[in-house]
Protein backbone atom coordinates (compact mmCIF):
# COMPACT_ATOMS: atom_id res chain seq x y z
CA UNK A 1 0.00 0.00 0.00
CA UNK A 2 1.42 3.17 -0.73
CA UNK A 3 1.31 6.46 1.48
CA UNK A 4 -2.47 7.69 1.02
CA UNK A 5 -2.97 11.74 2.36
CA UNK A 6 -6.15 13.69 2.59
CA UNK A 7 -5.67 17.07 2.43
CA UNK A 8 -8.72 19.63 3.02
CA UNK A 9 -8.12 23.34 2.39
CA UNK A 10 -10.81 25.74 3.16
CA UNK A 11 -10.79 29.10 0.59
CA UNK A 12 -12.64 32.02 1.48
CA UNK A 13 -14.89 32.47 -1.90
CA UNK A 14 -18.23 30.02 -1.95
CA UNK A 15 -19.99 32.86 -4.20
CA UNK A 16 -18.23 33.30 -7.38
CA UNK A 17 -18.57 29.93 -9.49
CA UNK A 18 -15.84 30.41 -12.40
CA UNK A 19 -13.27 31.06 -9.11
CA UNK A 20 -14.34 27.30 -7.35
CA UNK A 21 -14.08 25.89 -10.99
CA UNK A 22 -10.88 27.17 -11.34
CA UNK A 23 -9.35 25.79 -7.83
CA UNK A 24 -11.21 22.73 -8.75
CA UNK A 25 -9.32 22.13 -11.98
CA UNK A 26 -5.97 22.68 -10.36
CA UNK A 27 -6.52 19.79 -8.32
CA UNK A 28 -8.02 17.32 -10.30
CA UNK A 29 -5.33 18.62 -12.78
CA UNK A 30 -2.73 16.60 -10.77
CA UNK A 31 -2.08 12.84 -11.78
CA UNK A 32 -2.82 10.75 -9.06
CA UNK A 33 -5.27 13.50 -7.25
CA UNK A 34 -8.71 12.32 -6.51
CA UNK A 35 -10.72 15.31 -5.61
CA UNK A 36 -13.03 13.77 -3.54
CA UNK A 37 -15.62 16.19 -2.20
CA UNK A 38 -16.18 20.18 -2.96
CA UNK A 39 -19.08 21.83 -1.56
CA UNK A 40 -19.55 25.85 -1.02
CA UNK A 41 -21.60 27.90 0.96
CA UNK A 42 -22.73 31.41 -0.26
CA UNK A 43 -23.59 32.62 2.72
CA UNK A 44 -20.24 32.05 4.48
CA UNK A 45 -18.44 32.70 1.36
CA UNK A 46 -16.23 29.55 1.57
CA UNK A 47 -15.65 26.26 -0.19
CA UNK A 48 -14.08 23.12 0.86
CA UNK A 49 -11.89 20.66 -1.23
CA UNK A 50 -11.26 17.53 -0.45
CA UNK A 51 -8.75 15.19 -1.95
CA UNK A 52 -6.75 12.67 -1.46
CA UNK A 53 -3.52 11.13 -3.19
CA UNK A 54 -0.09 10.03 -2.45
CA UNK A 55 2.33 12.64 -0.41
CA UNK A 56 3.54 14.35 -3.20
CA UNK A 57 0.88 14.86 -5.59
CA UNK A 58 -1.47 16.07 -2.73
CA UNK A 59 1.47 18.05 -2.07
CA UNK A 60 1.64 19.64 -5.24
CA UNK A 61 -2.70 19.95 -5.82
CA UNK A 62 -2.41 21.93 -1.93
CA UNK A 63 0.04 24.38 -3.97
CA UNK A 64 -2.02 24.91 -6.96
CA UNK A 65 -5.02 25.58 -4.62
CA UNK A 66 -3.27 28.22 -3.12
CA UNK A 67 -1.70 29.85 -5.93
CA UNK A 68 -4.86 29.94 -7.96
CA UNK A 69 -6.52 31.05 -4.50
CA UNK A 70 -4.57 34.16 -3.66
CA UNK A 71 -4.20 34.84 -7.69
CA UNK A 72 -8.09 35.05 -7.78
CA UNK A 73 -9.34 36.58 -3.77
CA UNK A 74 -9.20 39.52 -2.77
CA UNK A 75 -9.47 39.35 0.94
CA UNK A 76 -9.67 43.56 1.22
CA UNK A 77 -13.21 43.38 -0.37
CA UNK A 78 -14.17 39.68 1.45
CA UNK A 79 -17.25 39.33 3.09
CA UNK A 80 -19.05 36.39 4.71
CA UNK A 81 -20.21 34.86 7.94
CA UNK A 82 -17.30 32.14 8.68
CA UNK A 83 -14.72 33.01 10.63
CA UNK A 84 -11.20 33.38 8.37
CA UNK A 85 -7.50 34.51 8.39
CA UNK A 86 -6.95 34.79 4.79
CA UNK A 87 -7.34 33.80 0.98
CA UNK A 88 -6.39 30.35 1.97
CA UNK A 89 -7.60 30.06 5.08
CA UNK A 90 -7.03 26.28 6.64
CA UNK A 91 -4.65 23.33 5.08
CA UNK A 92 -5.08 20.25 6.90
CA UNK A 93 -3.02 17.29 6.16
CA UNK A 94 -4.67 13.77 6.99
CA UNK A 95 -3.02 10.39 7.02
CA UNK A 96 -5.63 7.83 5.60
CA UNK A 97 -3.32 4.77 4.90
CA UNK A 98 0.43 3.79 4.89
CA UNK A 99 1.50 6.94 6.86
CA UNK A 100 2.08 8.10 9.85
CA UNK A 101 0.95 11.49 12.13
CA UNK A 102 4.79 12.47 12.65
CA UNK A 103 5.09 11.95 8.28
CA UNK A 104 1.95 14.38 7.72
CA UNK A 105 3.00 16.99 10.84
CA UNK A 106 6.23 17.17 8.62
CA UNK A 107 4.22 17.42 5.04
CA UNK A 108 2.03 20.07 6.33
CA UNK A 109 5.29 22.19 7.64
CA UNK A 110 7.25 21.76 4.77
CA UNK A 111 4.22 23.01 2.87
CA UNK A 112 3.51 25.70 5.37
CA UNK A 113 6.97 27.04 4.56
CA UNK A 114 7.26 26.89 1.22
CA UNK A 115 3.77 29.02 1.12
CA UNK A 116 5.51 31.44 3.42
CA UNK A 117 8.44 31.41 1.05
CA UNK A 118 6.82 31.74 -2.68
CA UNK A 119 4.11 33.96 -1.70
CA UNK A 120 5.15 35.82 1.09
CA UNK A 121 2.05 35.00 3.95
CA UNK A 122 2.03 34.89 7.44
CA UNK A 123 1.63 31.05 7.95
CA UNK A 124 0.24 29.48 11.46
CA UNK A 125 0.88 25.58 12.13
CA UNK A 126 -2.14 23.93 13.66
CA UNK A 127 -3.50 20.36 15.59
CA UNK A 128 -0.26 18.16 15.62
CA UNK A 129 1.62 20.57 13.44
CA UNK A 130 1.60 23.48 16.10
CA UNK A 131 4.67 24.59 17.23
CA UNK A 132 3.46 26.35 20.04
CA UNK A 133 0.57 25.25 22.77
CA UNK A 134 -1.77 27.83 22.32
CA UNK A 135 -1.79 27.11 18.46
CA UNK A 136 -3.39 23.49 18.32
CA UNK A 137 -6.56 24.92 18.01
CA UNK A 138 -7.97 26.17 14.98
CA UNK A 139 -10.24 28.94 16.44
CA UNK A 140 -7.53 29.97 18.87
CA UNK A 141 -5.26 31.07 16.22
CA UNK A 142 -8.38 32.72 14.30
CA UNK A 143 -11.73 33.49 15.70
CA UNK A 144 -10.86 35.97 17.95
CA UNK A 145 -8.50 37.96 15.57
CA UNK A 146 -9.76 37.27 12.11
CA UNK A 147 -8.23 38.46 8.74
CA UNK A 148 -9.62 42.15 10.09
CA UNK A 149 -7.47 42.14 13.14
CA UNK A 150 -4.44 39.93 11.85
CA UNK A 151 -2.37 43.02 10.61
CA UNK A 152 -2.10 44.20 14.35
CA UNK A 153 -2.05 41.11 16.33
CA UNK A 154 1.09 39.61 13.44
CA UNK A 155 3.14 41.74 16.37
CA UNK A 156 1.96 40.51 19.43
CA UNK A 157 0.06 37.13 19.61
CA UNK A 158 0.05 36.34 16.32
CA UNK A 159 3.70 36.54 15.25
CA UNK A 160 3.94 33.83 12.18
CA UNK A 161 5.66 30.63 12.26
CA UNK A 162 6.48 31.21 8.86
CA UNK A 163 6.53 34.20 6.58
CA UNK A 164 6.56 38.10 6.75
CA UNK A 165 6.57 40.05 9.60
CA UNK A 166 4.66 42.25 7.36
CA UNK A 167 0.87 42.05 7.09
CA UNK A 168 -0.18 40.94 3.01
CA UNK A 169 -3.36 42.55 2.68
CA UNK A 170 -4.78 40.90 -0.07
CA UNK A 171 -3.82 37.60 0.97
CA UNK A 172 -4.05 37.65 5.08
CA UNK A 173 -2.54 34.74 6.87
CA UNK A 174 -2.94 30.66 6.67
CA UNK A 175 -3.24 28.11 8.82
CA UNK A 176 -1.63 24.96 8.08
CA UNK A 177 -1.99 21.70 10.01
CA UNK A 178 -1.99 18.13 10.27
CA UNK A 179 -4.84 15.93 11.96
CA UNK A 180 -6.24 12.86 12.09
CA UNK A 181 -9.11 11.80 9.98
CA UNK A 182 -12.94 13.19 11.49
CA UNK A 183 -15.57 10.94 10.89
CA UNK A 184 -19.18 12.49 11.36
CA UNK A 185 -21.27 9.83 12.71
CA UNK A 186 -25.11 10.93 13.78
CA UNK A 187 -27.42 7.74 15.63
CA UNK A 188 -30.91 8.09 15.03
CA UNK A 189 -33.20 7.15 18.45
CA UNK A 190 -36.88 5.90 17.54
CA UNK A 191 -38.27 8.84 20.09
CA UNK A 192 -39.00 12.31 20.34
CA UNK A 193 -37.30 12.65 23.18
CA UNK A 194 -34.57 15.48 23.06
CA UNK A 195 -33.93 15.33 26.65
CA UNK A 196 -32.54 12.13 26.45
CA UNK A 197 -30.46 12.35 23.11
CA UNK A 198 -29.00 15.71 25.08
CA UNK A 199 -28.39 13.46 28.06
CA UNK A 200 -26.64 10.71 26.29
CA UNK A 201 -24.48 12.87 24.15
CA UNK A 202 -23.16 14.24 26.95
CA UNK A 203 -22.69 11.31 28.63
CA UNK A 204 -20.50 9.92 25.79
CA UNK A 205 -18.57 13.54 24.76
CA UNK A 206 -14.96 13.76 25.78
CA UNK A 207 -15.30 17.31 27.07
CA UNK A 208 -17.93 15.73 29.96
CA UNK A 209 -16.06 13.20 30.89
CA UNK A 210 -17.05 9.93 27.98
CA UNK A 211 -15.68 8.54 25.34
CA UNK A 212 -11.74 9.96 24.02
CA UNK A 213 -11.79 11.98 20.63
CA UNK A 214 -15.57 11.57 20.51
CA UNK A 215 -17.62 15.20 20.47
CA UNK A 216 -21.34 14.73 20.50
CA UNK A 217 -24.49 16.29 20.72
CA UNK A 218 -28.23 15.98 20.80
CA UNK A 219 -30.64 17.15 18.11
CA UNK A 220 -34.57 16.77 17.37
CA UNK A 221 -35.49 15.75 13.57
CA UNK A 222 -38.68 16.58 11.62
CA UNK A 223 -40.69 14.35 9.23
CA UNK A 224 -40.70 12.12 11.05
CA UNK A 225 -40.68 13.82 14.41
CA UNK A 226 -36.90 11.76 16.12
CA UNK A 227 -34.22 12.26 17.99
CA UNK A 228 -30.47 11.70 17.02
CA UNK A 229 -26.89 12.06 18.86
CA UNK A 230 -24.66 13.38 16.39
CA UNK A 231 -20.78 12.50 17.37
CA UNK A 232 -17.87 13.56 15.35
CA UNK A 233 -15.09 11.18 16.33
CA UNK A 234 -11.86 13.24 15.91
CA UNK A 235 -9.70 9.74 15.91
CA UNK A 236 -11.21 6.40 15.05
CA UNK A 237 -8.34 4.33 16.18
CA UNK A 238 -8.81 6.20 19.62
CA UNK A 239 -12.56 5.25 19.89
CA UNK A 240 -13.77 3.39 16.68
CA UNK A 241 -17.54 3.70 15.41
CA UNK A 242 -18.41 0.05 17.04
CA UNK A 243 -17.47 1.90 20.65
CA UNK A 244 -20.11 4.86 19.86
CA UNK A 245 -22.44 2.45 18.30
CA UNK A 246 -22.41 0.04 21.55
CA UNK A 247 -22.34 3.29 24.22
CA UNK A 248 -24.99 4.84 22.24
CA UNK A 249 -27.28 1.94 22.51
CA UNK A 250 -26.58 0.83 26.16
CA UNK A 251 -27.97 4.28 26.75
CA UNK A 252 -31.15 4.18 24.94
CA UNK A 253 -31.82 0.67 25.50
CA UNK A 254 -31.94 1.63 29.23
CA UNK A 255 -34.59 4.00 28.31
CA UNK A 256 -36.73 1.51 26.58
CA UNK A 257 -36.06 3.06 23.24
CA UNK A 258 -34.71 1.53 20.32
CA UNK A 259 -31.55 2.23 17.92
CA UNK A 260 -33.25 3.08 14.12
CA UNK A 261 -30.04 3.67 12.28
CA UNK A 262 -26.39 5.15 11.59
CA UNK A 263 -25.56 7.76 9.25
CA UNK A 264 -21.85 8.38 8.20
CA UNK A 265 -21.58 11.78 6.61
CA UNK A 266 -19.13 12.19 3.48
CA UNK A 267 -16.20 9.24 3.14
CA UNK A 268 -14.39 6.86 5.13
CA UNK A 269 -10.74 5.42 5.43
CA UNK A 270 -10.83 1.88 4.81
CA UNK A 271 -9.84 1.15 8.39
CA UNK A 272 -12.11 2.58 9.55
CA UNK A 273 -15.02 0.64 7.69
CA UNK A 274 -12.93 -2.79 8.35
CA UNK A 275 -12.71 -1.71 12.43
CA UNK A 276 -16.06 -2.10 12.33
CA UNK A 277 -16.23 -5.57 10.03
CA UNK A 278 -13.56 -7.20 12.81
CA UNK A 279 -15.20 -5.98 16.05
CA UNK A 280 -18.67 -7.11 14.50
CA UNK A 281 -17.55 -10.56 13.94
CA UNK A 282 -15.11 -10.15 16.80
CA UNK A 283 -12.37 -10.60 14.12
CA UNK A 284 -8.68 -11.63 15.37
CA UNK A 285 -6.45 -9.17 13.30
CA UNK A 286 -8.75 -8.67 10.53
CA UNK A 287 -7.38 -5.46 8.16
CA UNK A 288 -6.71 -4.25 4.49
CA UNK A 289 -4.57 -7.44 4.26
CA UNK A 290 -7.09 -9.46 3.72
CA UNK A 291 -9.69 -7.87 1.98
CA UNK A 292 -9.15 -8.86 -1.86
CA UNK A 293 -9.56 -5.50 -3.60
CA UNK A 294 -6.69 -3.92 -1.26
CA UNK A 295 -4.52 -6.13 -3.18
CA UNK A 296 -4.77 -4.22 -6.58
CA UNK A 297 -3.62 -0.50 -4.42
CA UNK A 298 -0.32 -1.94 -3.46
CA UNK B 1 -14.37 0.72 -10.49
CA UNK B 2 -13.23 -1.94 -13.15
CA UNK B 3 -14.62 -5.57 -13.25
CA UNK B 4 -12.48 -7.40 -10.84
CA UNK B 5 -12.19 -11.30 -11.53
CA UNK B 6 -11.04 -14.03 -9.32
CA UNK B 7 -9.53 -17.16 -10.64
CA UNK B 8 -9.29 -20.29 -8.64
CA UNK B 9 -7.62 -23.17 -10.76
CA UNK B 10 -7.01 -26.54 -8.89
CA UNK B 11 -3.98 -28.13 -10.72
CA UNK B 12 -2.78 -32.45 -9.95
CA UNK B 13 0.42 -31.32 -8.28
CA UNK B 14 1.54 -30.65 -5.18
CA UNK B 15 4.92 -32.47 -4.58
CA UNK B 16 7.16 -31.31 -7.51
CA UNK B 17 8.19 -27.89 -6.22
CA UNK B 18 9.93 -26.80 -9.57
CA UNK B 19 6.53 -27.12 -11.64
CA UNK B 20 4.29 -25.70 -9.15
CA UNK B 21 7.06 -22.44 -9.12
CA UNK B 22 6.62 -22.37 -12.73
CA UNK B 23 2.65 -22.52 -12.59
CA UNK B 24 2.81 -19.49 -10.40
CA UNK B 25 5.45 -17.39 -12.44
CA UNK B 26 3.15 -17.94 -15.20
CA UNK B 27 0.23 -16.23 -13.23
CA UNK B 28 2.28 -13.26 -11.79
CA UNK B 29 4.01 -12.53 -14.94
CA UNK B 30 1.16 -11.51 -16.56
CA UNK B 31 0.33 -7.63 -15.67
CA UNK B 32 -2.72 -6.60 -13.43
CA UNK B 33 -2.95 -9.93 -12.39
CA UNK B 34 -2.47 -10.29 -8.72
CA UNK B 35 -1.38 -13.73 -6.88
CA UNK B 36 -3.73 -13.91 -3.99
CA UNK B 37 -2.92 -17.18 -2.60
CA UNK B 38 -1.11 -20.46 -3.21
CA UNK B 39 -1.60 -23.60 -1.31
CA UNK B 40 -0.42 -27.60 -1.88
CA UNK B 41 -0.74 -30.51 -0.26
CA UNK B 42 2.03 -33.49 -0.87
CA UNK B 43 -1.19 -35.84 -0.16
CA UNK B 44 -3.90 -34.95 -2.44
CA UNK B 45 -0.90 -34.06 -4.49
CA UNK B 46 -2.74 -30.73 -6.02
CA UNK B 47 -2.32 -27.09 -5.38
CA UNK B 48 -4.77 -24.64 -5.63
CA UNK B 49 -3.64 -20.91 -7.40
CA UNK B 50 -5.90 -18.20 -5.75
CA UNK B 51 -5.34 -14.85 -8.44
CA UNK B 52 -7.61 -12.12 -9.56
CA UNK B 53 -7.58 -8.81 -11.66
CA UNK B 54 -9.31 -7.40 -14.62
CA UNK B 55 -11.19 -10.42 -16.76
CA UNK B 56 -8.66 -10.00 -19.79
CA UNK B 57 -5.52 -10.89 -17.96
CA UNK B 58 -6.97 -13.09 -15.54
CA UNK B 59 -8.26 -15.21 -18.97
CA UNK B 60 -4.62 -14.65 -20.18
CA UNK B 61 -3.09 -15.92 -16.88
CA UNK B 62 -5.83 -18.68 -16.45
CA UNK B 63 -4.63 -19.84 -20.27
CA UNK B 64 -0.53 -19.55 -18.33
CA UNK B 65 -1.88 -22.35 -15.96
CA UNK B 66 -3.12 -24.69 -18.61
CA UNK B 67 -0.39 -24.48 -20.67
CA UNK B 68 2.38 -24.87 -18.01
CA UNK B 69 0.69 -27.92 -16.41
CA UNK B 70 -0.22 -29.80 -19.37
CA UNK B 71 3.06 -29.69 -19.92
CA UNK B 72 4.39 -30.38 -16.68
CA UNK B 73 1.88 -32.82 -15.60
CA UNK B 74 1.41 -36.58 -16.81
CA UNK B 75 -1.75 -38.29 -15.34
CA UNK B 76 -0.86 -41.33 -16.36
CA UNK B 77 1.47 -41.44 -13.46
CA UNK B 78 -0.19 -39.20 -11.32
CA UNK B 79 -1.21 -40.52 -7.86
CA UNK B 80 -3.01 -38.80 -4.80
CA UNK B 81 -5.76 -38.80 -2.43
CA UNK B 82 -7.99 -35.85 -3.94
CA UNK B 83 -10.49 -36.84 -6.30
CA UNK B 84 -9.30 -34.65 -9.91
CA UNK B 85 -10.66 -35.81 -13.66
CA UNK B 86 -7.18 -34.83 -15.35
CA UNK B 87 -3.99 -32.42 -14.97
CA UNK B 88 -5.94 -29.36 -14.61
CA UNK B 89 -8.70 -30.33 -12.32
CA UNK B 90 -11.19 -27.57 -11.96
CA UNK B 91 -10.92 -23.83 -13.35
CA UNK B 92 -13.63 -21.57 -11.75
CA UNK B 93 -14.30 -17.98 -12.07
CA UNK B 94 -15.56 -15.62 -9.31
CA UNK B 95 -17.24 -12.46 -9.73
CA UNK B 96 -15.61 -9.91 -6.79
CA UNK B 97 -16.73 -6.20 -7.96
CA UNK B 98 -17.95 -4.71 -10.91
CA UNK B 99 -18.97 -7.51 -12.96
CA UNK B 100 -21.93 -9.90 -13.29
CA UNK B 101 -22.60 -13.54 -12.89
CA UNK B 102 -23.76 -13.70 -16.29
CA UNK B 103 -20.90 -11.96 -17.71
CA UNK B 104 -18.51 -14.89 -15.75
CA UNK B 105 -20.42 -17.65 -16.86
CA UNK B 106 -19.59 -15.85 -20.60
CA UNK B 107 -15.48 -16.07 -19.54
CA UNK B 108 -15.65 -19.63 -18.55
CA UNK B 109 -17.49 -20.84 -21.23
CA UNK B 110 -15.34 -18.66 -24.02
CA UNK B 111 -12.43 -20.25 -21.97
CA UNK B 112 -13.58 -23.42 -21.90
CA UNK B 113 -13.84 -23.65 -25.80
CA UNK B 114 -10.67 -22.10 -26.49
CA UNK B 115 -8.85 -24.69 -23.95
CA UNK B 116 -10.55 -27.80 -25.39
CA UNK B 117 -9.61 -26.56 -29.04
CA UNK B 118 -6.32 -25.23 -28.13
CA UNK B 119 -5.30 -28.38 -26.13
CA UNK B 120 -7.75 -31.04 -27.07
CA UNK B 121 -8.76 -31.64 -23.79
CA UNK B 122 -12.63 -32.98 -23.00
CA UNK B 123 -13.84 -29.81 -20.75
CA UNK B 124 -16.97 -29.74 -18.95
CA UNK B 125 -18.83 -26.93 -17.62
CA UNK B 126 -20.48 -26.38 -13.79
CA UNK B 127 -21.54 -24.55 -11.24
CA UNK B 128 -23.64 -21.36 -13.03
CA UNK B 129 -21.64 -22.08 -15.92
CA UNK B 130 -23.20 -25.86 -16.57
CA UNK B 131 -25.14 -26.71 -19.46
CA UNK B 132 -26.76 -29.55 -18.69
CA UNK B 133 -28.64 -29.85 -15.02
CA UNK B 134 -26.78 -33.05 -14.31
CA UNK B 135 -23.23 -31.10 -14.45
CA UNK B 136 -24.21 -27.85 -11.99
CA UNK B 137 -22.45 -30.06 -9.05
CA UNK B 138 -18.81 -30.51 -9.31
CA UNK B 139 -18.94 -33.42 -7.67
CA UNK B 140 -21.41 -35.25 -9.81
CA UNK B 141 -18.89 -34.60 -12.32
CA UNK B 142 -15.74 -35.82 -10.89
CA UNK B 143 -15.82 -37.90 -7.96
CA UNK B 144 -17.47 -40.84 -9.03
CA UNK B 145 -15.65 -41.47 -12.70
CA UNK B 146 -12.65 -39.63 -12.03
CA UNK B 147 -9.22 -39.35 -14.58
CA UNK B 148 -9.23 -43.22 -14.07
CA UNK B 149 -12.63 -43.60 -15.51
CA UNK B 150 -13.21 -41.07 -17.74
CA UNK B 151 -11.91 -42.97 -20.84
CA UNK B 152 -14.76 -45.43 -20.76
CA UNK B 153 -17.27 -42.36 -19.42
CA UNK B 154 -16.78 -40.28 -22.40
CA UNK B 155 -19.30 -41.74 -24.48
CA UNK B 156 -21.66 -42.52 -22.11
CA UNK B 157 -22.62 -40.18 -18.89
CA UNK B 158 -19.73 -37.40 -19.75
CA UNK B 159 -19.88 -36.56 -23.35
CA UNK B 160 -17.50 -33.63 -23.25
CA UNK B 161 -19.39 -30.07 -23.20
CA UNK B 162 -15.87 -28.83 -25.66
CA UNK B 163 -13.26 -30.77 -26.77
CA UNK B 164 -12.47 -33.89 -28.70
CA UNK B 165 -14.19 -37.68 -28.81
CA UNK B 166 -11.07 -39.29 -27.60
CA UNK B 167 -9.26 -39.39 -24.32
CA UNK B 168 -6.24 -37.40 -24.17
CA UNK B 169 -4.22 -40.05 -21.65
CA UNK B 170 -1.46 -37.16 -20.57
CA UNK B 171 -3.59 -34.62 -19.60
CA UNK B 172 -7.32 -36.21 -18.85
CA UNK B 173 -10.47 -33.76 -18.32
CA UNK B 174 -10.84 -30.24 -17.29
CA UNK B 175 -13.97 -28.72 -15.45
CA UNK B 176 -14.57 -25.54 -15.95
CA UNK B 177 -17.21 -22.95 -14.62
CA UNK B 178 -18.15 -19.58 -12.89
CA UNK B 179 -19.47 -19.49 -9.20
CA UNK B 180 -20.39 -16.69 -6.77
CA UNK B 181 -17.38 -16.38 -4.03
CA UNK B 182 -17.25 -18.54 -1.28
CA UNK B 183 -16.53 -17.44 2.18
CA UNK B 184 -15.18 -19.56 4.72
CA UNK B 185 -16.14 -18.45 8.10
CA UNK B 186 -15.69 -19.58 11.39
CA UNK B 187 -17.59 -18.67 14.68
CA UNK B 188 -15.93 -20.20 18.20
CA UNK B 189 -17.85 -21.06 21.58
CA UNK B 190 -16.86 -21.27 24.84
CA UNK B 191 -17.79 -24.33 25.55
CA UNK B 192 -16.40 -28.44 24.92
CA UNK B 193 -20.12 -29.45 24.00
CA UNK B 194 -19.60 -30.77 21.07
CA UNK B 195 -23.42 -31.48 20.55
CA UNK B 196 -23.82 -27.73 20.64
CA UNK B 197 -22.53 -26.84 17.80
CA UNK B 198 -23.06 -29.85 15.92
CA UNK B 199 -27.18 -28.81 16.63
CA UNK B 200 -26.57 -25.05 15.66
CA UNK B 201 -24.74 -26.09 12.85
CA UNK B 202 -27.58 -28.25 11.56
CA UNK B 203 -30.03 -25.73 12.38
CA UNK B 204 -28.85 -23.16 10.32
CA UNK B 205 -27.40 -25.09 7.33
CA UNK B 206 -29.40 -25.10 3.98
CA UNK B 207 -29.00 -28.90 3.63
CA UNK B 208 -31.56 -29.25 6.73
CA UNK B 209 -33.63 -26.48 6.11
CA UNK B 210 -31.48 -23.22 7.75
CA UNK B 211 -30.28 -20.82 6.02
CA UNK B 212 -29.86 -20.80 2.09
CA UNK B 213 -26.32 -20.92 1.05
CA UNK B 214 -24.74 -22.10 3.98
CA UNK B 215 -23.27 -24.92 4.56
CA UNK B 216 -21.84 -25.62 8.29
CA UNK B 217 -20.13 -28.23 10.59
CA UNK B 218 -19.94 -28.70 14.22
CA UNK B 219 -15.91 -29.21 15.55
CA UNK B 220 -14.06 -30.16 18.24
CA UNK B 221 -10.79 -28.02 18.88
CA UNK B 222 -8.45 -28.69 21.05
CA UNK B 223 -5.78 -26.26 22.88
CA UNK B 224 -7.91 -25.15 24.22
CA UNK B 225 -10.55 -27.62 24.39
CA UNK B 226 -13.58 -25.95 22.92
CA UNK B 227 -16.16 -26.31 19.87
CA UNK B 228 -16.56 -24.06 16.35
CA UNK B 229 -19.90 -24.02 14.37
CA UNK B 230 -17.62 -23.98 10.68
CA UNK B 231 -19.37 -22.68 8.01
CA UNK B 232 -19.18 -21.94 3.77
CA UNK B 233 -21.24 -19.17 2.65
CA UNK B 234 -21.47 -19.89 -1.23
CA UNK B 235 -23.12 -16.39 -1.63
CA UNK B 236 -22.54 -13.60 1.05
CA UNK B 237 -25.19 -11.62 -0.67
CA UNK B 238 -27.75 -14.16 0.00
CA UNK B 239 -26.90 -14.68 3.50
CA UNK B 240 -24.21 -12.14 4.64
CA UNK B 241 -21.67 -13.04 7.19
CA UNK B 242 -23.91 -11.08 10.20
CA UNK B 243 -26.91 -13.36 9.36
CA UNK B 244 -24.97 -16.14 10.65
CA UNK B 245 -23.03 -14.07 13.08
CA UNK B 246 -26.50 -13.60 14.83
CA UNK B 247 -28.03 -17.18 14.15
CA UNK B 248 -25.36 -18.65 16.11
CA UNK B 249 -25.05 -16.29 18.68
CA UNK B 250 -28.89 -16.13 19.40
CA UNK B 251 -28.74 -20.36 19.80
CA UNK B 252 -25.78 -20.18 21.82
CA UNK B 253 -27.36 -18.11 24.54
CA UNK B 254 -30.14 -19.72 24.63
CA UNK B 255 -28.12 -22.57 25.52
CA UNK B 256 -26.43 -19.93 27.64
CA UNK B 257 -22.92 -20.31 26.00
CA UNK B 258 -20.91 -17.60 24.75
CA UNK B 259 -19.10 -16.59 21.30
CA UNK B 260 -16.12 -16.26 21.91
CA UNK B 261 -14.77 -14.79 18.11
CA UNK B 262 -15.33 -15.48 14.71
CA UNK B 263 -12.66 -16.36 12.23
CA UNK B 264 -12.42 -15.75 8.25
CA UNK B 265 -10.11 -18.10 6.10
CA UNK B 266 -8.21 -16.49 3.94
CA UNK B 267 -9.68 -13.14 1.37
CA UNK B 268 -12.59 -11.83 1.12
CA UNK B 269 -14.01 -9.31 -1.06
CA UNK B 270 -14.26 -5.73 0.05
CA UNK B 271 -18.48 -6.08 -0.69
CA UNK B 272 -18.41 -8.30 1.79
CA UNK B 273 -16.66 -6.60 4.23
CA UNK B 274 -18.48 -3.45 4.19
CA UNK B 275 -21.86 -5.54 4.17
CA UNK B 276 -20.61 -6.03 7.68
CA UNK B 277 -20.25 -2.08 8.72
CA UNK B 278 -23.34 -1.80 6.98
CA UNK B 279 -25.38 -4.07 8.67
CA UNK B 280 -23.69 -3.42 12.22
CA UNK B 281 -23.91 0.47 12.07
CA UNK B 282 -27.63 0.15 10.49
CA UNK B 283 -26.26 2.18 7.60
CA UNK B 284 -28.43 3.04 4.41
CA UNK B 285 -26.69 2.74 1.30
CA UNK B 286 -22.94 2.31 2.71
CA UNK B 287 -21.00 1.00 -0.45
CA UNK B 288 -17.52 1.20 -1.92
CA UNK B 289 -18.59 3.91 -2.83
CA UNK B 290 -17.95 5.54 0.77
CA UNK B 291 -14.51 4.48 0.77
CA UNK B 292 -11.57 6.57 -0.05
CA UNK B 293 -9.48 4.19 -1.12
CA UNK B 294 -11.86 2.47 -3.09
CA UNK B 295 -11.60 5.51 -5.64
CA UNK B 296 -7.84 4.78 -5.95
CA UNK B 297 -9.27 1.78 -7.72
CA UNK B 298 -11.38 3.41 -10.72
Amino acid sequence: MPALVECVPNISEGRRAEVISKVAAAVTAVPGVRLLDQTSDADHNRSVFTFAGEPGPVVAAAHAVVEVSLREIDMRTHRGEHPRLGAVDVVPFVPIAGISMPECVKIARDFGWQVAEKHGVPVYFYAEAALRPERRKLGDIRNNVQYEGLADAMATTHVPDAGPTKFPERAGGIVVGARPFLIAFNIELDTEDLALAKRIAKEIRESSGGLPAVQALGFALTDPPRVQVSMNLLDFRVTPLTTVWAEVEKRAHAAGVKVLRGELIGLVPLDAALQVSAASLRLDGFDRTRVIEARFLE
